[in-house]
């Protein structure tokens, strides 16, 4: 299967978000158009401390107008390193550093409109916090949880966001 | 935590996608902008057959230009309840119906940018399979695998939708 982009048109260019309109060729005379946000992909990061305890961050999510329970991520920088990325957002989301980063996959979180690509890391922490330096749009606050905690609030729907979902079952798959 | 709407302006309205473009206030004096597609949500079914293999989708997703393998999923219809657009995605993408249709919950897939909302089941099918009938612009293929092999192929990577592995984790949770 394939579908051969017979154009692409500019639908939306934002600060984050980019749309493209394509209509493509399904089959022959067969015509579709596909909108597509285009996105630079992300660093997710599943970080442990050495007591057991898994470091996650509380933020404001404006989308779904509600405070969410996530593991750390963050968009990559133009030509950014994924491995690289992930160190800068565990530090600026969280104030700590990793002394380990596993790598657990790759994820697409909307393959239907998006080509965005989420980079899985474990990462074993420092016990160390320094200070959080979150961009200057974003509030974040660091929460604890243990594994258990972790697996009963995805389970009540308290954790509802499915990266977060993603990199616990993938981390679990590979223990 | 809350960031109070300022200003609401539609930035791009196309077929499937509609981006709004929000001044929000993240408190006195500080503004920020927000760039929300607004996506009227989704079902997604995780769908077993009584001998033990699970029902997957194969199709090519011109987002990143490749076939994925995926549960079952379909957008919803505007002021479509989840349960009746399960059974229809269902019937369209696969040709099996539920005998028994367990809900396992729901997840957003990026509320960083998006207020799509995942409606997430669990489908016992029955053994008949009619004719597929999916959407004049999907070509979509039924694929079955044992649960080991779906666990394989999340660990390596085949299966790399996140819905799909949400689905997996909160199927096994619940176990």
């Amino acid at each position: 299967m394939h579908e051969k982009t017979i154009t692409t048109k500019a639908g939306f260019h934002g600060k984050l978000l980019h749309v493209d309109v394509l209509e493509v060729e399904l089959g022959p005379g067969e015509r579709a158009t596909r909108e597509i946000i285009r996105h630079p992909g992300a660093a997710v990061i599943l970080a442990q401390l050495d007591d057991g305890r898994f470091v996650l961050v509380r933020q404001y999510r404006k989308a779904i107008e509600r405070e969410t329970l996530e593991v750390v991520a963050g968009t990559l920088h133009r030509g950014e390193d994924p491995v690289v990325c992930a160190h800068r957002e565990l530090h600026e989301e969280t104030g700590y550093a990793a002394r380990e980063l596993i790598r657990l996959g790759a994820v697409v979180p909307a393959p239907g409109y998006t080509d965005e690509r989420l980079h899985m890391f474990f990462a074993r922490l420092k016990p160390e916090q320094g200070a959080q330096q979150p961009d200057a749009d974003e509030t974040v606050s660091v929460a604890y949880a243990t594994a258990a905690e972790i697996e009963s609030m995805i389970v009540d729907g308290t954790i509802e966001d499915a990266k977060t979902l993603a990199a616990w079952l993938l981390y679990r798959l590979r223990q």
